[in-house]
């Protein structure tokens, strides 16, 4: 195991750990006491019924998914709602490459697919906190993969949808460019095949996938219009230093690469023998698809694409030139519209 | 000097080299003998007032702007005009890394601006070729840096210019991403500070900067519609592998890193003390400015920002979900929109 701050209740916390038990994958192999990190936000009420799920995007933990989210008067209101913020497998505070012992520790931990996310997430909810039926899941990015796979999965269980910045199917596109993500990293002789020390011994590679996050992330426009330099960066290259660098910096590559695989391959159809439409249409969630006009990761084309595949959903395209990062919360304006999605969604008659 | 056989009469003559001199540096230094590599077509009239120079975009030579642009009945028809395309320094043909004498070449080969590539073709034009106007500038990406640079740096020569899918100050953004080009190369041990033995040394870092280019060359509608299989590829991965791998592993890396430097920093703001709008301002060329829809690289809202800056200019976007590599010349709708404006923008009153 490695040992590495950043991933601590310090940092992320408050969040509880919860053993689901031994996790056999879908691409073989099991995760021994596989644990789920979570963190929930107000009362779950007598009749069960205000439960909302919120997995984590890519690189995010509990505690970012609190900050961009959650909040009294938001969409996400601990006042109204019971509110279970479960970190994905592999992002570093749920079970993942360093905190996993050997000998299925860091480059030998196991392939995970967002369905075995979404399985365990399942035991969670039901085992552990006892609930029959979410509210809504709403979740970002690869979030939104994990959204779209409880949707189809446990389509009785799941009485409203929200998919933020995501696709049910990952794309070619996308998947060549985590694909560029990944290698950024294993390219740098410091990773030496996952047996790095620790992540500043992989520091040059993670600054690359800084960049690569900066170029993709953001947008054209964005840069255009000097918003880096609202953000308080007083040129592009401290942005990337400080701000795109410094997030990533102090993460383990082995788990963003562990990250990395499992968004590559995102893909509800697998329910379905490769039948998008059928496994969209097993849907029974209200849903709301709500794309970032900007998002170079998940263009709103591609979303829409699957949204008209999913009965009695609505296409709910949001404005930010933040483009994906927008989830990251700088954009006031985004956030508004994500709050005012979520309201009317979650007023609306679940299924 | 290091022998690389992609870069020859065989594959991208026929050709004429020009020595234009000794040629000093905007950033410093000296190219001894500058030699640019230009072909023409068609013939110049009595009157010299149907000449077109076309210079060349990142990786591409001659060749591939007469497969794409040339052709009887086209925009640049050899019948009616004469057309000089002329190779940029650093692209294999010209002046180059590769191709001049040590001290000075490779890793050693110093750093060139657009500004040098035009005074060195206006040399060309005026001392080798005898022009003393041109009818017309147009350039595609790196090739519409240098047809901005023509329009601001010698006004009264250009009378008509069109910069396709390029712009006339770099962006933060797309300085960014040709930094990841570059670091894709720079960061494979087998280029070796530029000291490796050939290109088939880089073969992994010239991969991964071809899937930068999958990823940001094209777009995603086109992938989503499938235009990677239309035109013959069973695969994402066959796609990457093939075409877009096969098409940059022959060339030289440090080849590939001095037009990226360059294409960096275009810029014509660096003749009037960084006042674009001063610079811009200058330009007496009828002038369309010609982005393509989907470019990610230098998208329509980056270019008509300098578009307005324009005197007399017109904004004429084009449409293709080929995105900035379009510029390839594999969408046909495409190559007739350049045609169109082309034919329009030499139609009108040049000044």
């Amino acid at each position: 195991m490695v040992n590495n701050s950043y991933y601590s209740q310090d940092l992320h916390g408050p969040y509880e750990l919860h053993d689901v038990g031994n996790l056999e994958l879908e691409e073989g192999g099991t995760i021994r006491n596989c644990n789920l990190a979570y963190a929930t936000f107000g009362t779950l009420n007598a009749a069960k019924d205000n439960a909302i799920l919120v997995p984590t995007w890519y690189s995010g933990t509990n505690k970012i998914i609190e900050q961009v989210l959650i909040g009294k008067g938001r969409g996400l209101d601990p006042d109204k709602y019971f509110i279970i913020v479960v970190n994905q497998i592999g992002n570093g505070l749920s079970s993942s490459p360093p905190n996993t012992p050997a000998p299925g520790g860091m480059a030998n931990f196991p392939h995970v697919r967002i369905g075995d996310d979404v399985r365990a997430q399942h035991k969670l909810l039901t085992e552990k906190i006892g609930l029959s039926s979410l509210a809504l899941v709403v979740g970002g990015s690869m979030g939104a993969q994990q959204t779209y796979e409880w949707a189809v999965r446990y389509s009785d269980f799941v009485k409203r949808a929200a998919p933020i910045a995501g696709t049910a199917k990952n794309t070619e596109h996308d998947f060549v460019f985590t694909e560029t993500l990944s290698e950024a990293i294993t390219s740098d002789p410091g990773f030496n095949g996952g047996k790095y020390g620790s992540s500043a011994d992989v520091a040059a590679g993670l600054k690359r996938h800084a960049k690569l996050w900066t170029v993709m992330g953001w947008s054209t426009d964005f840069f255009r219009e000097g918003r880096h330099k609202a953000l308080g960066f007083d040129s592009m290259q401290a942005f990337v230093d400080t701000f795109m660098t410094g997030y990533f910096a102090p993460m383990d590559p082995n788990d963003l690469l562990a990250m990395a695989w499992k968004w590559q391959r995102g893909d509800v159809s697998r329910n379905t023998g490769d039948d998008l439409a059928s496994a969209l249409g097993r849907i029974k969630a209200k849903t709301y698809v709500m794309p970032i006009s900007h998002d170079m990761f998940f263009p709103p084309s591609d979303c829409e694409v699957e949204q008209r595949l999913i009965p009695g959903s609505q296409f709910r395209p949001m404005k930010s030139i933040c483009g994906h990062v927008g989830l990251f919360g700088v954009d006031p304006e985004l956030l508004a519209q994500v709050d005012a999605n979520l309201n009317e969604l979650l007023a609306a008659p679940g299924t």
